[in-house]
């Protein structure tokens, strides 16, 4: 079991769904970062059910954010800061019925055999619920990004059939709608879909592309801490993630060199390149354009409809989950994307400040 | 720059393309793991490029391995094992005409900016070569997996727009083919397809996808060292990969929740899925049923073409490039893609050794 | 800043003296383990000041410990175990006449020049109060280590110029006395030298040796991670350590190697070595007898007597602090010894586990 | 097994004594820095047995290093630097009447039980041959360290009853003799003890002295980081050492706080210490004050001397061991002091790069 993600900048987390709280120890925060509790407890928010959104689940955490360490008179400290969210609910629900069951395409089977015991109250450890240590870590990695400028936005691909028309993309509306939809016509096709879904007590998948802007040249560590290999990992540690590509991804089996190699050449006197089929990566080290990343997300494996399943004494039963469950989580998933994203870029920003002598004599003398 | 993967069995490497050597240091190998040279040999002899493939450059070496440690009378002795390769043709060429330039879509831009200094002889550290010590650390992971009988094999899925049919694929034919098309129908397909980008001076894209077959239920480390998570990491630290998916992947974006779950059933008293969607992951642990990963990897960046681009000097410069090139490399890395699964299993299959108290008695009394 | 130990069975702790409380994340803790919450508050107790005791500090903490996660229905899940200690008197005290000081033999001048910043309410995160941390976590170590009897215990072996005779140590009288001095006699001796350092309103340092018994052979990587290596590392990082030694440790240096050698011989059928004076490791790595550990504790760098420093503002001033003071942090230390011994040990259990082919075959078939 | 040390400046070393040749992969280390073969090869010699002292075996290896990465136009790129040094007489021995032997103090009985197998050529991995790497390894750091002028000097402190003088030493002096012995009187009064010693077939132990000389205020990562820990790790992790202190060291068991305490003062208008007790580190961070670490170094275990011992069979034996063996190895041993501490300092040095914010702001604007 490994919870710690991360070399210098380094987040360990631990949680159930309903223990007494989660919470995270965000190491290698540099000292003098002014640590805005209320930009934390934002993001914090963007990750829960919305008010107004009918296809997620109402669970009603407050999800209110504490920091216990590592910041002193409103800056970090450079001691470990630590973050914990009550968990208000833990003992508002009967679990027997799924105490002995595994369900279809979670984590229960798996948990089950490899520690012969597993706390099946609202799906442990493997429940979304740990995310939001991920989020509350992610935040203080924005804070970090944010010295410099560097922005990350995750938004709404695809929902199901339908492909959102993300090419006049303003990033700031993306928060606009709880599907993170980045036009109004889309958002309505979205919902649509979403309400047919939910009318057959089913739930749907998606695509969330994330776009990181104003990165510095030089971040990754080749050849196996590469900026996107250890982005890949931040991404498929997501519970629900299925895939990530970078660029022009999957669609690159498809191209020529001719067409996927992006030219260089000199405006005003510095290098860019024509186009961004890398998505920002080059030999695993970031060239200074956008980055640009896909995440596959599959469908909330609880659903309302009858599934046949097995219990842990080897019987074949069918389940039938009553209660609400969330039609989609591709919205919600996209909050953890942005602080996998962050908390990694900011190692990346890290680690890169030993990759030459020039940084080490600037420090030192 | 890290150049090591994995918690317990890890690898180190090290070399650039036309230094004296290139090789790896393979750390937390058990002892008593009987190491077949022959085997590691014919590993390397799979990745090179093929004498009657008309495809790949023609650079002569023997990539001929030599182990110096950690293994006495042909069995691992658990101390690290490493393995040398000699770069015979490393004064062999005049790489002046590229020394100052940055080619589109290599890292020459990137590692230049970062490290304020590069081996530009072909491609220095950077280049295709580094994926040989890859390939001989992953040799030896899959020496202690055959231990437990795991399989692993990558073979084409895609080349261009030419979809292989593996619907009754056996996993020996795949090495049939300087291709790794496993039926001969697609292949000559392919063939005419790289017949073509040839002659037009091009390259071209492919998918790989990796099956691994009996992988013992329970692998992976929740929640950041995922085995996917991990798998996700190593594959894309390869040059040329552009995206990793698992199970169904992309597509699940499509789907309904009733749709992509894999239900549990009971056959013979043994617990099974009655399909596979998941890829063989849940909740970051293997479940028992087939890995099946795809890996999205560009066309060749070395093209015949006239490309634009820059020097160091802010000018900009035609590039034309003489000489053979890899019009695909998909066959090639598809041997690299095998041993970076190979060496994430492996680390998994250690590392999932304490996870339980009984395991602990077993081997303490 | 690394607040994390360990590989396998690893410790991220956080926590300032006054902030709102301290704790740890244990992962790596194996499933099925049986977790004593008794035993693991009796740890920390031990700790504690003793009330009896008018040689260290009155802070009025409970130093109560809560367990939020990892554990379910009294046994480890595999899943990370998080404990938390409130920091009851976190707002007591007025601490502006050392917040611009540096005082000496304390960390505040190099915490200051690092971070430049500094949390200066009672020491920080540089006060001994961060090692109650250390002792949760080890108590989980050490109800790991017990279920296969494996035993710690750390005791006095010197106080200022009085040396204990530990000839005929009975473990269990260690307990008895809050100098943990295991015999009679010389604990009289102690608390007369401690009365009269206290009366000159002064402190002193002394020695712990620590025995671990019933070690099991084999643990221990070499070359970097020697189980003498990975220890030394644990106890040189508290606080008020200066020296570390094994076996007939600083003494070897006047032997004979016929003298140091431990000549082996056979008993009942039975390896052993007719003397131990290598401290119970060999190249590294446990030998099955006895691991015999001293370590130098320094006095408390706080005492009454005034004593000449310098502020942030590099001006000379005098040091005069008012209040009780511990005269002696010796004894306290051997609790935060035995912790840190058992969780280096529990590592090592877990990493050799991994170490020969029979130990993988005889968990995976 | 883990022969990696660091986290960011970070060797792993691989080589048997017997086996074709032993190396080290540098990582981490910047690009830029100029890379003096001549001084590599020189720490190279320093190591070896003189060719003038009759007190150390007559291997007659030439340890030369080759550079086969990470170097281009003798500076660092940045990639990892591989060194190797070919063991010449890997075939010149047999060594069957040990095979089965147990030697009293060295690793093969440990190594046997832990692995079920080992290269008993001249105690394989556990032979102090695996050193050389270390060195090779050390000298890179020390060329990185050099930058900022900070110097290591390892030198004798003690042999046996002699006590050497240091107190008026001269640094370079060290170098002078074989015995690594500051002063001349005390050199004589060594070689009569070691000629004594040879006499008796014995072999004899002693205390190696290391000081660091313009460390930089900052180094060192509290609170499982600490300079101190990671240096005691470092050194403790030699095949000989059985203690390590710093500063005062296990004298501060008998000091008062009064005593031990470094009262700080202000002279030119810069703070520092009226005296050095803690040895340059305070709070685990470097205080910018000399290092000063006390390293206790056992008697060579091969002595000529007739011992008991066993063998596999479970068997008493005796152990009668002709040739020529090392009378003391303590000053062979001051190298790779130097080259630990040389090691875990250049680690320390890239560490606390990102320590504060204000470091960030100077490398990215």
């Amino acid at each position: 079991m490994s919870s710690t993600l991360g070399t210098l900048f380094k987040i360990t987390t631990y949680g159930e769904s309903h223990g007494k709280s989660i919470g995270v120890i965000v190491e290698g925060v540099p000292s003098g970062l002014y640590i805005d509790v209320d930009f934390i407890q934002s993001e914090l928010d963007k990750r829960k059910p919305s008010k107004n959104n009918s296809f997620t689940t109402k669970r009603l955490e407050s999800d209110t954010v504490e920091i216990h360490s590592g910041v002193f008179e409103n800056k970090s400290t450079g001691t470990p800061i630590f973050m914990q969210i009550n968990n208000n609910m833990h003992n508002s629900k009967d679990y027997s019925h799924i105490k002995d069951l595994y369900r279809p395409s979670h984590a229960d089977y798996t948990y089950d055999k490899k520690y012969n015991i597993r706390d099946y109250r609202g799906g442990g450890r493997s429940s979304g619920r740990e995310t939001a240590s991920r989020v509350a870590g992610g935040a203080i990695a924005k804070l970090l990004l944010k010295t410099l400028d560097i922005n990350i936005c995750a938004y709404t691909n695809k929902i199901g059939n339908v492909v959102i028309n993300n090419s006049n993309i303003n990033f700031e509306d993306v928060y606009n709608n709880e599907l993170r939809v980045s036009n109004n016509d889309d958002y309505k096709k979205c919902l649509l879909l979403l309400e047919e879904t939910k009318k057959n007590n089913d739930s749907i998948g998606g695509i969330i592309e994330c776009v990181v802007t104003n990165v510095p040249l030089g971040l990754g560590e080749p050849v196996f801490d590469k900026l996107d290999a250890n982005i890949s990992k931040a991404l498929m540690s997501i519970g629900s993630v299925k895939g990530v590509e970078f660029g022009l991804g999957f669609e690159v089996s498809e191209t020529l060199g001719s067409q996927s190699n992006d030219e260089f050449t000199v405006l005003d006197n510095k290098i860019c390149k024509k186009s961004n089929n890398s998505g920002g990566v080059l030999g695993g080290i970031s060239d200074g354009s956008d980055i640009i990343i896909r995440v596959a997300i599959k469908p909330t494996p609880s659903i309302s409809k009858s599934q046949q399943t097995v219990n842990k004494y080897n019987e074949n039963v069918d389940l039938n989950v009553t209660g609400r469950h969330d039609t989609i989580i591709v919205p919600r998933v996209a909050s953890v994307i942005e602080s996998m994203v962050a908390i990694t870029l900011a190692d990346a920003l890290l680690l890169n400040l030993s990759s030459n002598i020039e940084n080490i004599k600037k420090i030192y003398s």
